[in-house]
């Protein structure tokens, strides 16, 4: 049985507040027609604030898709090491137990993958299967503990490291001005999560079944149109509302596994913005409390893409866990619309608040 | 035990041959200092032709990363679904029995991927997993069979398809001119390739290990530096000389199964070139003859590839498969550098041989 163990996280030092966003938004847009709605769409996400690789001035620019790829890439390496190594610690394992490496990134692209340099520098075992995956956006986060799930279902004795890289910041368009850019601009955020899931042993989630759903013909809704410029998000409207279709997808899930949906003990869900966990609440009819490490994400990082669900699960472990066998969904969201969902169970002993969160923020400015 | 089942194989209508490529170099790096070393490097592929998703006039062209990218979209649209379904067809499954579809293709990017597409178009069931991988390059045709391999392993019922879909004519960079992308110029071609994995039953190579390797410190060898002009690929002089240490890694590996890697009863290894198959020969000490699947991808298509793993192995296919139990060794190699290596054994009757290679080619034409 595979368990899913405390993640990792860090958040870049460079910080930018929803003020400065919006005083940002009305400078850089100021006789963009649907500003007002922008401004208010911006407002409702409830994002606080968020961490970037860069400063505002610097992000703002756009040097090339070859300068901010390789920005990526030494940022990248600059910063994952350390959540690795604490992800490591956490599951009390080292470089040496783990048999496979999910990465998971679609802000910047490199092939090989970063996980030929994290094996070569970090002294991984040179029979480390890699996994890369760029292209499951905000889901790849669920998609990764499922298939390091599967892996450890297959191999028992096995070990997976689970590392989400987003710098999203990257892939700011200065050009792009439709409302949902504008809209983005103001709701994603940067930062490095990592989470080792052990065949054996382990304090955390119990992962039980696993499960994806692609919702039918909303292909274009969540789409990188890949130009000269690089990546751009195409963001459409009725991406919000897709909790109607997804909901019954996860009770029915459950409901294979003997579970109920609305009365689960914990939920750890991507927070791509706060009408998916509002809907969620309505219907799967719990209570907004139940949201409260998905809530917290958004609003102290903004959405984080794949990296949301093991900064959620983070905050979990940071409440001191659950009780024993407490039941538990996780589920990331993304492009497809697809959905990766996770049933699963505590195990191990409570545990004490080890660290707050910010101090993964410090970490990086030592 | 997942059963890899025959692979179908489709190769483009434009076809190049080695003597019009020869000729190209000529007449378009005519003042090339190092054009002999080149054509010399290119008549020693042994490749004879290739197959292109364009007339090679079109493919001269570089229409930017934009339009190279919709055309690479288009091109999987349109040639994808039918070599999935011929698959599907040889495995006798339909798919609505498909519960993973692992995508992999490292000349063009889409998010979502096109399995969210072929899903929604083929009429794949929504709850079908997703697993895109653009990262590894030639090796993921090897990584493809083993994760396929790993799924099965962990949900015995299930059914895996793997689908290699890789336009490297879609890649070709007219500016850089060093002898290394000029050989690759004359080394690559374009192909899609599926195929099955059963977790219980089918004909084919029933998968019973699999293991990955990297090569420490080769991360610069094959990678991508990606550009404004898209992925531009870097081939470093020594990857030919690889084979020197993986062929102990091949040894070992099969040595751990209990089996002698020199004396397998078939091999399907990628033919990234001529150098990479006679090593394998000296290294290993088997005759020439053990590659002949792979030699004849490389003849007749080029590198193709993720997808020359599949179609080497649609190749022992069409030769009538081997004995029961026959003993055999599938290895993909690519950046990293990464080998992925499959051990498995030859399960259900020989097979007639049903059609030939060419008439992939004929399908598409039709």
């Amino acid at each position: 049985m595979a368990t899913l163990c405390r993640p990792a996280v860090a958040v870049p030092e460079h910080v930018i507040t929803l003020q400065q966003t919006l005083d940002l938004a009305r400078s850089l847009h100021a006789g963009h027609p649907q500003l007002p709605l922008a401004l208010r769409l911006i407002e409702n996400t409830g994002v606080r604030k968020r961490h970037l690789v860069q400063p505002i001035e610097e992000t703002l620019r756009h040097p090339g898709f070859e300068a901010r790829n390789r920005l990526y890439e030494a940022e990248a390496k600059r910063r994952v090491p350390q959540v690795v190594r604490r992800a490591l610690d956490s599951a009390e394992l080292t470089v040496r137990d783990i048999d496979l490496i999910v990465y998971v990134s679609c802000t910047g692209f490199m092939m090989p993958s970063l996980t030929a340099w994290l094996i070569n520098t970090m002294g991984f075992r040179s029979d480390t299967r890699q996994l890369p995956i760029a292209q499951l956006g905000c889901a790849a986060g669920g998609s990764a503990i499922n298939r390091a799930h599967d892996f450890c279902t297959a191999y028992p004795e096995a070990n997976a490291l689970i590392v989400a890289c987003e710098f999203c910041s990257l892939c700011y368009q200065p050009t792009d001005l439709g409302v949902g850019t504008l809209l983005s601009n103001g709701l994603f955020g940067d930062a490095v999560a990592a989470a080792a899931v052990r065949g054996t042993g382990g304090t955390g989630i119990r992962l039980e079944r696993n499960g994806s759903h692609l919702v039918p013909d909303t292909e274009d809704w969540i789409a990188y149109s890949v130009r000269a410029t690089g990546f751009h998000f195409l963001l459409d409207r009725r991406v919000p509302g897709t909790m109607e279709p997804l909901a019954p997808v996860l009770t029915e899930l459950a409901g294979r596994h003997g579970w109920e949906a609305s009365a689960l003990d914990f939920y750890i869900v991507h927070a791509g913005g706060p009408r998916i966990l509002d809907d969620l609440c309505k219907y799967l009819g719990v209570q907004p409390e139940a949201f409260r490490f998905s809530r917290a994400t958004l609003t102290e990082y903004g959405n984080i893409a794949s990296a949301v669900v093991l900064d959620a699960l983070a905050r979990l472990f940071d409440e001191g866990g659950a009780p024993e066998r407490a039941k538990g969904l996780i589920a990331g969201f993304g492009p497809g619309i697809t959905a990766e969902i996770a049933l699963g169970r505590w195990t191990g002993a409570r545990i004490g608040r080890q660290r707050s969160v910010d101090d993964a923020v410090l970490d990086l400015a030592r």
